[in-house]
C-alpha cells in the first residue's frame, strides 16, 4: 500500500483526527484499470456531494494533483484508489471546528483480477451469496453517502463463510437494501428494480452507471421496496461495485431458501457496458 | 493530551487501522476527579460488552496497567481519560481478519470545571437546549453501544449555536432519545422516564448510575417512547454524562415552542448522587 496524507508519503495520522474519533469523514474506493481511474469523474462528484452534505471543506484541485502524483508515481496497471477526506483533527468533543481545516488521505492498494470470483472478460461464472443477519440503519439524512461510519458493514461481513462471495443486508423494517460491498439490480418481468436506497445503503458510483447506460438503450429502471420473498418473481441478480464490476448472482441462500438465477442477458449486457470501461481504460 | 498506543506514548497510528477506515471500534469517556477515575469500573464493563458484541478481542488487564500508567505519569486532579479500542490494522475491504490484533488507545485530556456551565458543587444554575433538525440512525444492533460511528452526533451539533449549551436529538421516527453528548431524564407525575434506548442512542454510564440510585431510593423509573409534544407533561428535566454529571434543563427550544421547567427536588437529588462519587473521588 502506497500513501500521501496531505500531499506527503506516509501512512500515520494524527489519533485526534475526526476520522478516526467519529468516523468524521467520507471516502470513494476507485478502479484502476489500464494505469488509469476508471468513473474517477463520478467519484470525485459524489465526494464533493458528500463532503457540502458533512460540511467538511474539499480542495478539490490539490486532490485531483495528490491523486496524480500517486498514480504517476507508482504506474500500476491494476490498483484500486482510495480517497479518504476528513474534517481533520480537532479537540475532544462531537462540535467540530467551523474553521477547522479537512484532511486527505489518498491511498493505493495492489489489485490482481484474481481476486475476484466473476472478473474475467466474458460472461463470468457467477457468485453464490448468503442473507447477513446484520440489518443496516435507518437514517434518511446519511443514506446514499459513502461516509466512514461502516460498522453495519464491518457486522455483515463478518457473518460471510469461505463459500460465499457476499451477503445482501436488510434494512430495519426487512427490505434489502445492497449486499455489504456493492449494489444490487433484479430482473423482474422486463424491468430492472434495484432496492430503494433512501433509508438506508450507498448510492454506488458502478451502479449508477450500469442503469444509466441500461436507460439509455431504453430500459425502464425502477427503485422500489423488496423484501427476500418478492425475490420469487425475479428473472435475473447481479451485484455490482466500482473495484470487481459485475458479479452474475446465481445461487442466494437464506431463510431456509435458496434461490437460483441464470447468468441472464441483462446480467451479460451489464458485464458488457463494465467491460467498455475496465477495457477502455487498458 | 497525552496518549498511548498500545502503552506506548505517541499520537500517530497507521491509516490502516479500522478504526479510522471504518469507525469499526468503540471507545470510552472517563471523568478523572481527585486524580481518580470516576466510575471506571462501570465503563470498562461497557467496553467489554461492547468489544464482545462487535467481536473484537479486549486485553483488559493489559489495558488497565495502561490507564493507571498514563494517569500516574500525568497525576492531573481534574481530567478527561478516553479509552478507545479498534479491531486494529487490516487490509482493504469490510471483512476483518478473525484472527486481527487490537488496537488500544488511551488518552489523557485536561479538564476545567469551568468547561461547564452548570457544574458547581451546589444547585447548579440550569442550562438551555435546542431541538436538533438531525435525527439518528435507527439500529437494534448497534444501539446503546458506545462505538466509533458517531457521525449523527457530529452533524446534529454542528447545529448548535453558542446560547444552548447542547442540543436534543430525535430518532427517525420522530421520538426523543437524548442530547449530542448527554443523556436525558425527565419526571412525569412522580415517576422518571427516560427514553427508551433500543433503537438508537447510548446507554450512558452516568444515566445507569443514576437510574440505579434513584431505583434504590424507591422511585419509580421507566423507559419510554416520548414524543416532543408529550414535554408539556413533564415537570422537570435533566441531562447527564460521565464528564459533566447533571445540567439542569431550565428551557429547551423547539418547533416554535420554548418549555421552561425549575431546578426541582428530583434533579437536586440527581446532582447529590454525582456529587457524591465527584467528590468522593477528590
Amino acid at each position: 500500500m502506497q500513501s500521501l496524507i496531505n500531499g506527503q508519503p506516509t501512512n500515520l495520522i494524527s489519533i485526534a483526527d475526526r476520522g478516526f474519533q467519529y468516523g468524521d469523514g467520507c471516502f470513494e474506493t476507485v478502479r484502476v484499470a489500464g494505469a488509469h481511474p476508471v468513473l474517477l469523474e463520478a467519484h470525485l462528484n459524489r465526494l464533493e456531494n458528500s463532503c457540502q452534505q458533512l460540511g467538511i471543506p474539499l480542495p478539490l484541485t490539490t486532490l485531483m494533483q495528490e491523486i496524480e502524483q500517486l498514480l504517476l508515481s507508482n504506474n500500476w496497471p491494476h490498483a484500486v484508489l482510495k480517497i479518504t477526506i476528513t474534517r481533520g483533527v480537532g479537540g475532544r468533543g462531537y462540535r467540530p471546528d467551523p474553521h477547522g481545516q479537512s484532511n486527505r488521505i489518498v491511498q493505493l492498494f495492489a489489485y490482481s483480477t484474481a481476486e475476484s470470483p466473476a472478473d474475467g472478460n466474458g460472461i463470468e461464472p457467477g457468485v453464490s451469496v448468503m442473507l447477513c443477519q446484520h440489518r443496516l440503519s435507518s437514517n434518511r439524512a446519511l443514506a446514499g453517502m459513502k461516509h466512514l461510519n461502516r460498522l453495519d458493514q464491518v457486522l455483515a461481513s463478518r457473518e460471510i463463510p469461505e463459500q460465499f462471495a457476499e451477503g445482501l443486508c436488510m434494512d430495519q423494517a426487512g427490505y434489502l437494501v445492497e449486499g455489504c460491498k456493492s449494489n444490487l439490480v433484479l430482473l423482474r418481468g422486463d424491468k430492472l428494480i434495484t432496492p430503494d436506497l433512501s433509508e438506508s445503503g450507498v448510492n454506488g458510483i458502478m451502479l449508477q452507471y450500469l442503469l444509466n447506460r441500461f436507460r439509455e438503450d431504453g430500459l425502464t429502471v425502477e427503485s422500489a421496496r423488496v423484501s427476500f420473498e418478492e425475490l420469487n418473481d425475479i428473472g435475473e441478480a447481479f451485484l455490482c461495485n466500482s473495484v470487481f464490476g459485475v458479479w452474475p448472482v446465481i445461487k442466494l441462500s437464506g431463510n431456509a431458501t435458496v434461490f437460483s438465477w441464470p447468468v441472464g442477458s441483462k446480467t451479460q449486457q451489464a458485464i458488457h457496458y463494465k467491460n467498455e470501461i475496465f477495457n477502455a481504460a487498458r
